[in-house]
């Protein structure tokens, strides 16, 4: 089962997703389609590098990232291959740096060059049809990522939007990646990093957000606490989330994507 | 074909629901995946109840519903298998108890807990991706309802968010149970419960809202009354809803679901 | 492969969509569905207009429309095949008239008469449901477009929402027909119209909207100006665009659908 996903922060059904899925279907008719995520902030890079992490909980496939402030610029587009075989595709901004994380590593980049695998004549505005949707296609159709441009380092690469959270005596210092839907605040914790910590479920953690101090438990299950009370879980990508039960952290600490967390025993 | 649908209160596309899909074509690639509905108001069960009403008018098939805001208590994941062979699969907080209704009635309900059946291990946040889909995956195979765990009776589930609406005297007594995107209010009135009012299309009925009372025709169609003039009409899912022509019933009249909503003849 | 296209105003997902791919698929189970479009303004016929041009982009295919305002009156319904011999299927209310321009033209417009072809009986408030679905669907296995009603002509038809623009001593008056997610404005200026005023990529123009009077460059890309600076593009669907680099321009300038603007050369 060839599958393609789609990641983009073009909002509420735009005519660009379906565009995009057609150009799937006319050159790999048998390819199945999932629109993983298109309500990302507009322009944000963070929120949609962790979107694109959440691939690893999918099986093998072609993920297309657009979200591409840069559209038209000199940026290059990218496929990168995963050491789990997935094929990770779209503009070199950094969106798609971090998910690699969770899919065993970075096997391969490659620069998009070859015309041969493009919608021509390609629009300066939208490379998701005529770049990215295309090299997902073929590359679903078994065409091998070296023929689509030269190879890359890492470092020839705009760098991920974050880095791992770091542990210091006790500490976590962390950093806001992405805010969903229920106003959850997802930081840049893996699951192991956070086990260093040693806390168990029901602890009480301390909260350092800007100027903000605030205590909360680490809980399995959000309806452990009250309703708006904060809760510490592992979400199910595995990284940590800071939330309220049936509430809006976010809203209610004026949490952004880039703010920085600090978590530390009591 | 082999129908499984997702309705949620995920919100504008997030990762959830293409994760959700995923789960499905990994176990069975054969399944077509509708996504029914995924706007519902967060963690309200009366609008997801009604949701998954709409089922009806589709083929038979596998219907998954995530509101869940229990997720990871001891709340139940449950399947009700419907005597005309669809299976309902979601939580146990009353959000699947009204379809059967109008799916020919409840044929049997099992409590979801043959871990063989889930994937592992089970995230205490996300029972829609480790439980539901695939209990429905597996469902839309041809896995017999029964070894997904115990039976269970309607007595030991939690009750349904809203009961029908009852007629007296010539005035029905009814409930707000869905508010659509166009501020439209759906009813728990039946259309055969409505026709016992003995209304003919023209009819003015008297409505009253809270403190609020006014009149309104009972239409067939929106275009009927002026633009912005409210009107009572047939829904197209076997309900009566209370809607302005172009515009918002709900923001014009404060309705919110819940709300007790009394029609009777001028 | 059989593409099935669906755009309407139905929001962010409701019902109605599901229902409507499951009708395609109890009717037609090889088809292809795409969700082109559901986030349009509600009853706005020129926006829904501009989407279904987007079809141009596509391979050929049975496009459905559900921009309705008129549902359950007099208004009729209807499909107009292409001479590219794709099917746009919907309200005669101007919605598909602007499409052909795009699409080869108009090879012929039959009405929706044959109830064989519908899902009966007919809700008077959702035709997108019982007979728009269903025609694509049928139309989709091979169905003969004449089986389904009597012939119509353009005239007997309502007109589009918007002609095209007109150039006059150097300066094009145009129309904003939609509103993007972004916030940029889409005109009734068609590229090859465009290019008769004979601007290079770099070039300055004068823009009236309005009382309001400036200046933006003629560019390839968005990134070509600063943040939240205007510029004039080809967009990717054929006609010309007036956006603001990350930014908002109809919230800034307060352009609506319909707004008259004039572009000039400096």
């Amino acid at each position: 089962m060839p599958l393609v996903t789609f990641t983009s922060d073009f909002g509420v059904q735009t005519q660009g997703i379906g565009n995009m899925e057609a150009v799937i279907y006319a050159i790999n008719p048998q390819a199945k389609v999932i629109h993983l995520m298109h309500g990302l902030p507009s322009f944000q890079i963070s929120p949609a590098a962790r979107t694109m992490e959440t691939t690893s909980c999918m099986p093998q496939g072609y993920h297309v990232c657009v979200v591409d402030p840069g559209v038209g610029t000199n940026r290059k587009g990218i496929i990168i291959k995963t050491k789990r075989g997935d094929c990770l595709i779209g503009p070199d901004n950094g969106c798609l740096m971090t998910a690699p994380r969770m899919l065993g590593g970075i096997e391969q980049i490659v620069e998009i060059q070859n015309e041969a695998f493009m919608l021509l004549p390609v629009s300066p505005l939208f490379h998701g049809r005529h770049v990215f949707a295309p090299a997902a296609a073929h590359l679903s159709l078994g065409a091998d990522v070296e023929r689509f441009g030269r190879k890359l380092s890492v470092k020839q690469c705009v760098k991920a939007p974050y880095e791992e959270a770091t542990e210091k005596n006790g500490a976590i210092a962390a950093q806001v990646i992405h805010i969903n839907h229920y106003g959850s605040a997802h930081l840049n914790i893996l699951h192991a990093e956070w086990d260093t910590l040693g806390s168990e479920y029901g602890n009480t953690l301390e909260i350092e957000l800007g100027k903000q101090a605030f205590s909360a438990p680490f809980c399995k299950a959000f309806a452990e606490v009250g309703k708006g009370e904060p809760a510490i879980l592992k979400d199910d990508y595995g990284r940590i989330t800071v939330a309220l039960n049936q509430g809006s952290f976010a809203q209610k600490h004026s949490a952004k994507v880039g703010d920085k967390i600090t978590i530390s025993k009591s």
